[in-house]
């Protein structure tokens, strides 16, 4: 059926497998700082919405995306050869198994194009990252949608679900887990991958991994050959804006990936940036202590203010803002925090109605948001 | 059929509609400079193998990035809003009717996910980018390859083989075209767009427009929903490193490639230099004058080495090098020019072993390029 004009309301049948995609919200996105000073004149804003390292970058990074200032009309290198010798030193595994990514949403999209169709299902946690079910719903294929255990995966149902979708092609698994913290244990972990057949790729998300290192799975590669790892330079590594990340995984996995990848998929900027920050352990160290150190001090101030929260192993926390006496929700505290310049995240997308997430600032950020909370709730 | 073990020659029944795909040889990019210093020892090096600008960007670009180094670590804006509200204005578009990527590769490839499935057709010309058969075959879909008339785009014969093929849903036209350098005429190419149904997406590659303004046809877009136009920084603009392309389209068409693409496909440090890079056109001018002169001086340095070469609109120039009498070929001599530290692009990959193809560069780089390919063919 070929309509004759293009509008939203006919090109679905243009699109092969996608006609869920219209129906799909676009991914919500944590409101950026100079949207919410457009929108509502606040400029003096905290974001503690993304999950960004508050303490920004190694200062190493500057230096290195200097020297790329007179090389920008040039394209980058699209084997990335020093990021993927130095990611390989550091990760003990060859240069051949790396695949770099545009950040890691595009790792996990590159994975569902490479091997997930129409006639195959993913299989993920409830309360996982939503990009896993957005994925599946972009390829037409079936999203299995496992119930959590205690806001964390239940791996025995998860092996379940594979045995009973013996179309499932990837397992999703998010370590420590976005939005609620929760992490697994690696002995648990191993035996699940054990359980599945060996031609469900396992990809293990570990995006978070720098402020768990105990969450560390790097092991499980060397055993089987259908597990994957996707990093990111996102969240520890401060480089959010330049979008870059990594998939570890056997050799033949890394090929057809770096078949599927765009040639330059990663900036020239991005490159440079993410090897400089790579080099510079110390600041992930400096990072994990003051986020172990600010996460302590906000659970004080969650129990003080009588708010449920849920023990995170990553850089956020999500808290429980529902107050049944009064007329308090999430979404309104969500709204009068925006209208005050802190920015958290709600979320309802999640099937979390009643939670925020909300990202460990710097102690000063983390005040404010404590002090904006508490002149809030006590309003109300 | 499910694999024991997860190898190169056992993943192709994993992948839905992409057996074609490790049959597929990976694009082939320019070689990087630093690649060629890694393996020849060369150091000084001129490179003329991927249309990139020789002389740089526009100088605002600095402090674009530079004002961005303090927000690394934040994610960019999703909605690229101040770039998008300034391609609107430049283009005399809507917002709504811009689409962001990841360079315009990003895009081609959104375009294609978006609307080709594996039982749909994708229309291209011969000799024109190789990746649009690429992006045909990695959606499992049937390529139509029309040949070409004069190393330029056939389009009679193209709107031919639409018609010859009802399942046709995207059809690529490179204007001016890569790697030949031809032109369409404007109301030739209106005709073709009338010729064909309204539903087959007429997708105009203009990543070389500015080497070309008469090939601009924005116009279009206000007549016909099914034209997309996409465009890039890498060339002209000269931020190939930093990898921004857009789509101009139907507001409908848009709004399904906005779900598509990634949320943050385009990072922080590439939506400010595009920004700062659009509003310099001084910059263009003097690019596009310098390209002139220097295009015309090649030309005559061809003819007096005895050189076919194709007529250009680009930045780039494509020669004939085999010299039939001799046992001089396009390879033998993109090898020698490579072992003295200037790189061209061979066009093997295209269908046409005996020619390459040569990015202008700034006069100092056209002069060595001349000598050190007089000394080569003088030494045969």
């Amino acid at each position: 059926m070929q309509p004759d004009q293009l509008t939203a309301s006919n090109l679905s049948p243009l699109t092969p497998a996608y006609d869920s995609i219209l129906t799909l919200a676009p991914y919500q996105t944590g409101k950026p700082i100079e949207e919410l000073t457009r929108e509502y004149g606040v400029s003096d804003v905290v974001k503690l919405a993304s999950n960004e390292n508050p303490m920004g970058c190694s200062p190493r990074v500057t230096l290195a995306i200097t020297e790329q200032l007179g090389q920008l009309s040039r394209y980058p290198d699209g084997n990335g050869y020093y990021l993927k010798q130095a990611l390989a030193d550091f990760n003990d595994v060859k240069v051949e198994q790396i695949t770099l990514g545009n950040g890691s949403d595009d790792l996990l999209d590159i994975l569902a194009r490479s091997f997930v169709g129409a006639d195959d299902a993913i299989v993920y946690s409830q309360y996982a990252f939503v990009v896993y079910s957005m994925l599946a719903k972009m390829q037409g294929a079936m999203d299995v949608e496992v119930p959590a255990h205690r806001f964390g995966h239940d791996l025995k149902a998860m092996s379940q679900a594979v045995q009973d979708n013996p179309n499932t092609k990837i397992v999703f698994i998010a370590n420590p887990n976005n939005p609620t913290g929760a992490q697994l244990e690696q002995k648990e972990l191993r035996q699940f991958v054990a359980s599945v057949p060996s031609s469900v790729l396992v990809v293990l998300d570990e995006a978070y991994i720098e402020y768990s290192p105990e969450s560390n799975n790097r092991a499980l590669l060397d055993e089987f050959d259908n597990v994957i790892i996707v990093r990111t330079f996102s969240k520890a590594y401060g480089l959010a804006g330049l979008r870059v990340g990594y998939a570890l995984s056997s050799v033949a996995v890394a090929e057809l990936l770096n078949r599927i990848r765009q040639p330059f998929n990663v900036s020239r900027v991005g490159l440079a940036a993410a090897a400089a920050a790579l080099a510079d352990q110390d600041f992930i160290e400096k990072t994990r202590q003051m986020n172990d150190e600010q996460m302590r001090w906000l659970e004080k101030q969650f129990d003080t203010l009588g708010l449920g929260f849920v023990k995170s192993h990553a850089n956020f926390i999500m808290v429980e803002v529902q107050v049944e006496m009064e007329d308090i929700t999430a979404a309104s505290i969500h709204q009068a925090l925006l209208e005050q310049g802190v920015i958290v995240r709600p979320l309802g997308a999640y099937g979390l109605p009643n939670w925020l997430r909300i990202t460990v600032g710097v102690a000063e950020d983390n005040l404010r948001l404590i002090d904006t909370l508490r002149s809030i709730l006590s309003e109300d």
